[in-house]
């Protein structure tokens, strides 16, 4: 078998807790756990200002049987811990994959990434659908078996089109990823959709606003070039950071192989930033986030 | 005050665990500190098989007057916990800095580096002696009012210069640092000396046999110069690696522009992994570390 | 169009020199080509050793017509300037594309990220045979339109198996890509293809030799996976470096995560390689490489 | 002799051109030196735009008894090349090295980085002279035997204190080197001393306004501090790149660390640039540099 494949033996599970800060939340999460017989394997934990910060923690465990108990375990978790601390948590089996669905224009190297490295068994995800608003991606697509549900939007048809979506990815899909898809969503969109957004862009050092950023950076001797990737808020580009990354370009590179060396760093962070979601290694604080 | 200055406040204490691996563990460690009314402020554990594995911990907490407490804590915590799992541990104050002596032949930029920082403020240590087989580097060293051993090693002195390094540090010191330190310590020094050793020393891909290594770098040529920073055993060069790093070079580097890239690398990994090692976040398992 | 197309257009020439370092060189390559018309868009130069040592030019140029006038171009820089220095040169159209044939055996990452590039227009090649001595990666490639020519290799068949190889390639490619080939190509087979060979293996600091180098790297600690391409010689993964990078590892990364980052440092490694042989920007010197 | 000093012998000079491109500059640069017997070891060009863009051109040749020919050498080449293309240029032996006067306020370390450099020959440079708008570092300094001009500046004394710093450093500095001096210098300041100025300072992604980016990096959930080298405009922090690299962070990091790795960067990225420039390897082209 490929060592890369990743998803964990069914007795795997994961949780993941932030609340305020104080004394007895480690002991009694471990505690919780010890009684039902579930062994700790990983455990990280975090605080942002121990006098009244925020607490985050994320526990790997095993116990088996899991899938059986999942129901009770999250129930009873819910009940005897989460809420004597006003937790935030989530409480799931290692082994099933998220249900993704891709967004994407007409850029195509971020979603055949995602798609490759899907198929490669690299990412813990299930893509079960993407969404453009371009036909040009259809045939590559389908090389995959996922369906393709092209979507025009323009200013006018962009409330209709948002309507589509929702109904086409609600309750079906645990995440959103934008692979470069250059439309801005709605609030309302994000709300109904109910699950995080993902989206990745293009970033330097120092920022350039408005078209052409290659040319932008090429112009302005740019040494590096990087790309963030982020959840999505209201406030595009503006959300929780997940990852970064950059590589280093010269005088000597063209716009086109600036561009080239941009996409290589957009496809790897969006591809990291979305395996760590899946692998419940990310909290979010407001504007920060916690990776695990 | 400058933002890099590292001492913690003298309430907050750090704890260090290596176990076989077992149920009940984090909870008997979360009770113990929970019953004493330490506040956990940050935890990180690791886990190398779940299995019948080695169990890892780093808890950082702060407790109203530690300092007075510290003695006590140390006993019950070797009597109440570490007996009953078969544990190593470390208990320590944060705000205590590690005491350190720095050993040297005559590349100075690595010895520079650790006393320049020391003096900013940015590492959590003292460096209370510096030792060398070479009197080349005794003024610089004493501009830092560092007491400046020049203790000469020939095949032949070896075992009675050993002799007079063990009685000068022995009990003075916490860690010894080799900072392109070019004599093999035996090991009845390291053993001896009884404290940990950190040395640091060049790396390629590939790795170079013999002298010279960064002419040969040019000569094949390699595209990166790196550093590892890593626990000294009886064998050079082979311990347990606390940190790497590389910096990219081109044909148009000649050998001295190489050796700067790569003096570069080195002096900065050997500051991260003493940094690191003050703060108690490498715990060593067998030719691994766990890097908290 | 997509900003990341490389094919430059039809006016556009290059010209790779190299040889002992003397006098009059450069003003004899610059005269003659300004004496038909050609204007030097970039340039770059290196001498190994002022004196006696070895002298490497890379010189692209524009001149109207190119393409019909390139034969006498040749033949004319051969009598009238490479003869009179004994030069080694390379001169042609940068539209021209560099076709390729690629070697795999099972993992299937290097090989797709080339076929994946040059589809969309990364990288200046005509991918124009897969070879492997497996039949897993057939349906993968045919969806590429590539042919596929399955040739396993055994001890005793491996005479055989590099003959059919060498029919089947030879005089119908420029390149030859080991895209994680698993065989060694003996020195017969590299002087029958003519052409160039580049290889792909994983890199550590240290080095480690035998099987399973990912498991070694966990056990060691190391904090760095590496890749290096390299032109083929007879000494396997000993041949002239083209190109290295790195990816961060930690404790907290499994086996299978290791290998997924050594997987994304080969492809991107391998690439880059790749592309820069292709727009001959590398220049061999013995066991060195100048990379313009 | 330590492998790191960098100043070539005295035969070594070093040329550098811009000027719009066109047909025969290289042949007339490379005839004008073949004539004069000089042996061209190192050239590098590039060219923005082949139709109507800028040359540019980096020469280091090796001609006997430069030293003594030089100033004959500077007059020609304006005479017979540089005039007739419109050329800028610069002609000098580049075993001279180039005067700096370096400008701090508090932060120490990037000045005490060059500093050092220096003092191991790791730079082509001379440190004639340290001005500082505060006294703290006056005692660090004298250790260099540097002189160390206090002028305080406040927002009435600001053309008076400028005044003064002119008088203390025109015709004295080849380049002013801005180490964290946080005042703006004025376009009369940069046009009275007739020198280039780099200045460094942190970067981010996405960049911040405003006061303390440290923390505001640590709340947005930053993943990579960097730092921007660049030429001085009356535009703070907006002139010509010249370098710029990054280092990783994490929440685990305080505020405190992500200053350390950001003082790391800064001083590094400082000491490159300045390398870069005083061995003429930096041009500029409006808001670009071509770095050879």
């Amino acid at each position: 078998m490929d060592p890369a494949r990743t998803l964990p033996d069914a007795d795997v599970g994961r949780l993941l807790v932030s609340c305020e800060d104080g004394p007895g939340i480690v002991a009694a999460i471990s505690g919780f756990l010890h009684a039902r017989g579930a062994n700790i394997v990983q455990s990280d934990q975090d605080t942002t200002d121990p006098v009244g910060g925020r607490f985050f923690l994320r526990v790997v465990f095993r116990m088996p049987d899991l899938e059986l108990w999942l129901p009770a375990l999250q129930e009873e978790f819910a009940a005897e811990v989460a809420e004597r601390f006003g937790m935030w948590f989530r409480l799931r089996a290692a082994s099933v994959p998220t249900r993704v669905a891709v967004f994407v224009s007409r850029y195509e190297h971020c979603l055949l990434d995602l798609l490759w490295r899907w198929r490669r068994g690299e990412m813990p995800v299930d893509i079960v659908q993407v969404v453009s608003n371009h036909p040009d991606l259809q045939k590559e697509v389908a090389s995959f078996d996922v369906p393709y549900a092209h979507i025009p939007v323009t200013k006018d048809t962009k409330p209709e089109a948002e309507r589509q979506q929702v109904e086409l990815i609600a309750g079906r899909v645990d995440l959103v990823v934008l692979a470069r898809y250059m439309q801005v969503l709605t609030g309302d969109f994000l709300a109904r959709i109910g699950v995080p957004a993902i989206n990745i862009h293009h970033s330097f050092l120092p920022a350039f606003a408005g078209a052409g950023p290659y040319e932008q950076a090429r112009t302005r001797g740019v040494k590096l070039v990087g790309a963030t990737a982020h959840y999505v808020t209201e406030d595009l580009d503006e959300g929780p950071i997940i990852e970064q990354d950059v590589a280093r370009i010269s005088h000597r590179d063209s716009v086109a192989g600036i561009s080239r060396r941009g996409a290589d760093v957009e496809r790897t962070v969006l591809a990291r930033a979305v395996t760590w979601h899946c692998e419940d290694r990310v909290l979010r604080d407001g504007h920060t986030t916690i990776v695990f």
